[in-house]
């Protein structure tokens, strides 16, 4: 992870102030290739960034993709209170707060409703690893976060959706997965960059396309053994990893 | 709903007329949008604006959507008869006049035979809410009006169609829908304004295709509960809303 | 149908010759149309025009659609012999003979693999009519033709394809239809003319498509009734057509 | 089998560099087609040509498709040690040897995760003969080669996904076929030059599809009989050949 930039030696209001509007456009950029990728239909999703230690940007609430510029992102820190930007931040921060604050390797987050994941998470099922597609990315099935309780969607609803997600991952490592699924809803993705999180976010999609058309031919197909999800996982991202992508 | 231009203090003939070509120049554009949106194949689908109160503008019948200009748009009163135009109204106007009769907030009508939507149409079936894409545009499963009877179909049958979904809403606000389907035919949307109407289509075809494919995946699968429901509806719709999507 | 040019009173050898370029161009812009609106992958289908009495233009064989031109089009007689051309004539070409010799209305004829429409032809299932948007273009179900015996495989196959669909025709009226689907092979379609017969193509697949989701969503639906295919398709079709397509 | 460069009279060494770098900018531009052409995602997959009795010029390892140049080929003997380049081959290299070693008449091969193809082979399923489309390209099912046993995957892996596909095709002909797939993975295809290799990736793909629908359509669909099989099959690739592809 990066040194923060006030932390460095060479900090100045005036090299400070230019890594966040360099950052601020990262976020923006990533938030319209969640567009030009087609993850997001309307408005549906939004990306964030973290500069840890620092503060967190998030895409404003409800802007269109096309008229949003990279001035227009908002900058909240680790509560959710605005440290710059006029305009309101997504309403889903509360959300990829939770997320920030428990899991530390995480950099960058997504959430959409991108077409077959959502249908994954609709149907309440986690995406079975039934290739080795899905094993160069995700160490296992796709997990399942919720369903929400009548409580949880009561009071704080976008914060305990966020943390439904982190319980979840009590038993498992964020980074052995591209993302997850909240029951009823859709995927949220990760990766330790925002441009990392649009990534997953694509992958977490594909995956779920390749898993249901699988399902739909094959209801029984069992998921591929675990010497051969081990052996596509750690080649990539294990210690001796030695896979560029073919 | 805006005061209608006639009836403001500063009309003139030649204000008036403005408004009035601005006005055509907005449903034509509505109607090109619903084939750069992928809603349309070929000429199967039109929309309409109506200015509370005075006209209602209407596609041109059997025209190409690539040659047509906003100067072919045809005005014509709440009893159908042309009030402007050369070319023949849609031949669906009846059934958009029986819902602008009917409906006092909406606007704007779409009429496509856009795939998903259409698809539910055929079945016969209602869009059940399994997620909460859904219901953050929708407060419930989308309605299906009809089938005609034959003596439906036999005379009138462009009026009965609005008739129809007019009888199915009886109970339901319009309002709390971006539209309905018609059985064995395909769906009618709509919205405060045209512009609006074409988003409704839009987001509803993207809901029948979400919930087409759960139901493929998952076909005992329950719909959302009420309460996750009401949430997502009312935080985007209700008095209190505070939702500007995500 | 026009009066072939050679019978005009103001035949002369170069006006002949305008009008058989003209005409070898719009079967050329047919076959290209076929690629564009995603007909044919690869080189899988052809188009072919007739001026009646005289010649019937098609595509040659084995030529790129992109670097195809006018020029390259075949001229042939009803006997399938070139009468015009260096290239070639498709495969294909006595298929559409049998079908011009016995369909006296149809001037332009398509085969393509698109894709849905092939789906059903490899079912060997005629496509049911389920809802409003066949029965605009289509007088009751697609019916299927074959699938061919052994021996009309081993001999005359392309004829013999023409003669199992001239055969399922007997007691139906190919006006009435956008095309028909040879078993366990793809789709035929055509039209008064060769831009009609891309039309019906087109129609054929996306009714295609519309069929076969609405089969995977609800197997048992029943076809429409024959009161709401008659309206539709006689409102468009029939002696009082008044539809001008919505 | 063109005769290598370095065998020809009037080889010289500026001539045969020449070939080379042509050589390496066709195998640049077909693994940049599968992307154009939709059969890759990301960067799942590559393609590699040989030129018989000398180089083998594959993909480099882990390089962005949009910014890979000509030069960045990596070439390599049959060894599958580089003899020129300075990026690390693809890391299916030793996939592709195997087939190289074994299949004498291919000229170029291309392996992809597109989408139904990979659809099959996660279902550990041939993909059935159901029509002529698929009869045209692939002389009866396309087969599938293993699943891979523990010690395959854990030792050489790469090079025993090559080994299960030879091991399959011990009684086919790899010409007769446009490629295999990899039971749990995803397709291989092949050709006699990379250009064609690409072409059967693409053919592979939409072949999958077909019998995809068609499977869900109608479950119970037999395979096309013998006779059509040879008749589509033969009338393309026979001694008699007569089919330029319609």
């Amino acid at each position: 992870m990066a040194i923060p930039w006030w932390r460095r030696e060479s900090h100045s209001l005036i090299w400070g102030y230019a890594m966040l509007e360099d950052f601020k456009e990262r976020v923006w950029q990533a938030n319209r290739n969640l567009v030009s990728r087609g993850l997001v239909f309307s408005t549906w999703g939004n990306a964030s960034g973290i500069d840890r230690g620092a503060s967190l940007i998030v895409k404003p609430s409800g802007i269109d993709y096309a008229l949003m510029r990279p001035d227009d992102m908002v900058v909240v820190d680790l509560n959710g209170d605005v440290v710059e930007g006029t305009l309101r931040p997504s309403s889903d921060t509360p959300a990829h707060l939770e997320l920030y604050r428990a899991f530390p390797g995480v950099g960058g987050i997504v959430h959409t409703h991108s077409h077959y994941a959502t249908v994954w998470a609709q149907a309440c099922r986690p995406i079975p690893c039934l290739g080795t597609t899905h094993a160069d990315y995700c160490c296992g099935d796709v997990p399942v976060a919720g369903p929400l309780s009548e409580g949880e969607v009561a009071d704080d609803y976008e914060a305990n959706t966020g943390k439904v997600i982190v319980r979840r991952f009590e038993a498992l490592d964020p980074r052995a997965f591209p993302g997850v699924l909240v029951a009823q809803h859709g995927p949220f993705a990760w990766g330790e960059t925002v441009e990392d999180a649009v990534e997953s976010a694509a992958v977490l999609e594909e995956i779920a396309r390749l898993a249901f058309h699988t399902f739909i031919l094959a209801p029984g197909q069992p998921v591929i053994p675990d010497f051969l999800l081990a052996k596509h996982y750690l080649r990539k991202h294990g210690p001796d990893a030695y896979y560029g992508q073919e």
